[in-house]
């Protein structure tokens, strides 16, 4: 018995409105959408965050997320998707899962993206890209 | 002469703090951030959202994207990150763009997924799972 509701999900022992299922995937609606049809993809396998997950599944995940984000659009006639992961902060469910939501103009989610900030000085903005591409350069 | 902000940063035409190339992508700090190291992952290439970008571009995007992930937990000391796409709705630049953040606990976007709402009746989740299911099958 695992505890994560995410793998009973995917092993079918907890119920969800299931809006497909692949060999490594699953899709199913969110109890509590920010408007309805809020999908969440996840891998069947227990992963925890993006950077957990092994390249292909990643890439069967996501190749699964852009469809379903044309599928939320057409489906529901959407203006528009939101897709987004959380990994470990606001992270609800600790199974890595994308969220896949369709938008409409005035939907309210307007200032989503707010506050916006903006860096003190160019150094910096210098520092802050520095040291991205120096972590970036130790990865490849 | 392309209108096009990202397409002109892309090909060097506009400065930008660029964190990494490839020869498919790109990625930069958004210069007005949700956190400083707030990056924007583009491909090259001009495509508006990400249904519309071939599959296989889209696949090296969100390879990059997953690193990137990676790196900006890594680089900024973060306790875990944020990824997301918007798709025309609130989408500021029509270049698909995927924001990468860093995020720690009590940031002040603890409340980011919010106000949820709840469907009103098992029906309506009928209803919208079905929709989506089917057409879901007419993308396979």
């Amino acid at each position: 018995m695992t505890p994560c509701t995410f793998c009973r999900i995917a092993s079918g022992e907890l119920e969800a409105p299931v809006v497909f299922q692949t060999s490594t995937c699953l899709a199913f609606l969110d109890h509590r959408p920010l408007f309805p049809g809020h999908c969440l993809l996840i891998p069947r396998i227990h992963y925890e965050t993006l950077g957990d997950l092994p390249g292909e599944l990643a890439a069967e995940l996501f190749a699964d997320a852009r469809s379903l984000s044309l599928v939320v659009e057409e489906a529901l006639g959407a203006e528009g998707s939101f897709m987004a992961i959380n990994n470990r902060v606001s992270q609800s469910v600790p199974h890595v899962h994308v969220h896949i939501v369709p938008r409409r103009k005035g939907d309210g989610l307007k200032g989503f993206f707010w506050p916006r900030r903006k860096y003190g000085d160019a150094a910096e903005v210098e520092a802050v890209r520095a040291a991205l591409a120096e972590a970036w350069q130790r990865r490849k």
